[in-house]
């Protein structure tokens, strides 16, 4: 069933231009939402700031995706949303019956948005309960609790979806179909600069900033943004990595893990990528990529909102506009699509694991110098993020 | 006496927020022209595309300098730009007769606008006829002619200006001021990318494209706006080195030099620039720098005219508008008060000896596969080009 709708949204892509693809967005648009019976039961796992600023209204808002529970080790925290979602007090789990979901029906997929060094636990009994996954980026701490995810999905033949949102995000998409029909000419170059100032007074951010937690500091939480969007604006793989690093030791925020993170990419085309995030910058989620004939800006190009995509031809700027949309509730709703067996899975496990090991590389060479290490290990993903054009209703 | 203005300058700087900055612009750009007697007069040498486009055009606007001879292998062009300009014949030279301005009491100035090969020749043989000289950039193509260069500056006793336009830009030095007064917090990632279309056809590009006329190609004609900008920004030296390449040998224009360099500067503060540049992507000459609390964007940040800077924090992006002024006339205004003793030499020849040694350093490090490359050479410059602020009558 999925091989027919990628078939389909692939010859859509295939055989049509910007304004047939436009064509299809305003009807993924326009699709009403799934009676509720219909839609497909998320479990949230997790209720910090990501679940309950983003996730838990983008469920609100979802066509094909509804909340049924809440896993949180907050019992009141976790009542007081249950409360106001209208979720049964039985649909409130704790770390400790968190194996108890494989009893509850209501549960088709599991949302896990713990911190990254608990995403493989959390993940891996999540599918022995029978359970789908949607895990947040990124995946895991380390490439073998990665292969663990992919083999324990495999084995639960259950669904692993990693939540790359910009794969589902109208400006990302539309940036990767104009790259894809030549619009910039060959591409040479892409820039990614993804930062934040990291707080360690909020909770969400302290984690983030225990190496036993978080694994990877700004890298992790933000380069991760830009390490992705370099392979899914090109198309292809880097074979090549060299990374150079600043972090200042004085600053507490930085004991265990990695501040600023500058890296380079070649990739097989012969285009290099400049890459670079910090915790300790200007907040910043943008990217650039130029090609022989134009240059797509998008500054920030992966908020949660408020996107900003451009062409530009040398000093003429043409904004590229596209529906504002609810970014989770798409993301969620491609998941739902994918368990109801109408959509493509676009970022399974493979594609986390990917971007990990890319990482581990770039952390390598940053421990040796800036050493170029390879990164030819022959990853191809299966299915093009430019493919998510349309959701069937 | 240029240490007397030097001084005004920089307790102007040092005691000025923006808002006195920005009256000090004001007043800068209220300055009446000299009479056209006490204008220092400018011979220009090389009648090519630049010449003829923006510097004579420049000439006619500027408040202290004024074209007084031309200097050209094509005689009829010559003729008919002198006539145009109201020049009388005696003021057309060729590359023969060149030595004879030492006999031409009207040229204070020479101005080399040649193919960077013979900057050196050109430049040594008019500090020998006791003239000062504006040089365009590259300052040489290689670190001994530019050594020469100043040797022979020293030894004539004559001023020897490098035309790096963008340190007498308003936006640019708009952008100085405000990462040297703190308003970025402290600067922690430059990014850099200068490129256009080479086009073969265009002679003023097919020199540009030979080796033996232009030294490096991209990186020299466009890169070298980014290595300097580094800097400048910054306000700080470059200490190591690394770059990747990317040149397609089956493009016959990049038959002697390199197409897509992407290098990377590591400053002494920790601070990391990401570069890059190709004489084969959309025309670009943008730069960011990213700092703890803002970031500036200047996109462009380097065209002749049109550029753009805003101070961009998260999402939220504020314009800096300056007026936007002939930036060759005031480059040539801001030579004839150095000569005038009346301003301080900002972009001597160690300034363009600097970059020329960081490019060797860039096309080292690429022929060594990226190897990193110390370029902790001890270098400072006299002046911050942030000083540029007013010019006195």
């Amino acid at each position: 069933m999925p091989q027919e709708i990628s078939r389909r949204t692939l010859i859509e892509l295939s055989v049509a231009g910007t304004a047939a693809l436009a064509a299809a967005e305003a009807r993924a648009q326009r699709r009403p939402a799934l009676p509720k019976d219909q839609k497909i039961g998320f479990a949230v796992v997790g209720l910090g700031k990501l679940s309950q600023g983003q996730i838990i209204p983008g469920l609100r808002s979802a066509r094909s995706a509804k909340l049924v529970a809440v896993v949180s080790g907050h019992r009141d925290k976790a009542a007081r949303i249950a409360a106001a979602e209208g979720l049964p007090t039985d649909a409130i789990y704790s770390y400790e019956d968190y194996d108890r979901i494989a009893q509850d029906p209501r549960i088709q997929v599991v949302y896990i948005v713990l911190p990254n060094a608990m995403h493989a636990e959390y993940t891996i009994r999540a599918l022995k309960a029978g359970k789908h996954v949607l895990c947040e980026k990124p995946m895991a701490t380390s490439v073998a609790d990665c292969e663990a995810m992919i083999a324990a999905a495999k084995a639960a033949n259950r669904k692993l979806m990693i939540a790359y949102r910009c794969h589902y995000e109208p400006k990302n998409l539309e940036a990767m179909r104009r790259i894809r029909s030549g619009a910039l000419g060959k591409p040479r170059l892409v820039v990614t600069d993804m930062g934040r100032q990291a707080d360690p007074s909020d909770p969400s951010d302290a984690w983030r900033l225990d190496r036993k937690l978080a694994g990877d500091g700004a890298l992790g939480d933000m380069g991760i943004y830009g390490v992705n969007a370099s392979r899914y604006l090109l198309n292809e793989e880097p074979v090549e990595v060299r990374a150079w690093g600043n972090t200042d030791k004085s600053d507490p925020r930085f004991a265990t893990t990695d501040d600023l993170i500058a890296w380079q990419f070649r990739f097989p085309s012969g285009a290099i990528c400049n890459g670079s995030t910090s915790f300790n910058y200007n907040a910043t989620m943008s990217f650039e990529v130029w090609g022989e004939k134009a240059r797509i800006r998008a500054d920030p190009g992966a908020f949660y909102g408020g996107n900003h995509f451009a062409m530009v031809d040398g000093g003429n700027l043409k904004e590229i506009d596209t529906p504002e949309v609810d970014q989770f509730a798409r993301e969620m709703d491609w998941m739902a699509d994918v368990v109801r067996g109408k959509a493509p899975l676009v970022s399974p496990g493979e594609e986390g694991l990917q971007d990990v090991r890319l990482m581990k590389a770039i952390t390598d060479s940053l421990a040796r110098g800036g050493a170029p290490i390879s990164t030819d290990w022959g990853y191809k993903r299966a299915v093009d993020p430019a493919a998510v054009v349309d959701i069937v209703a």
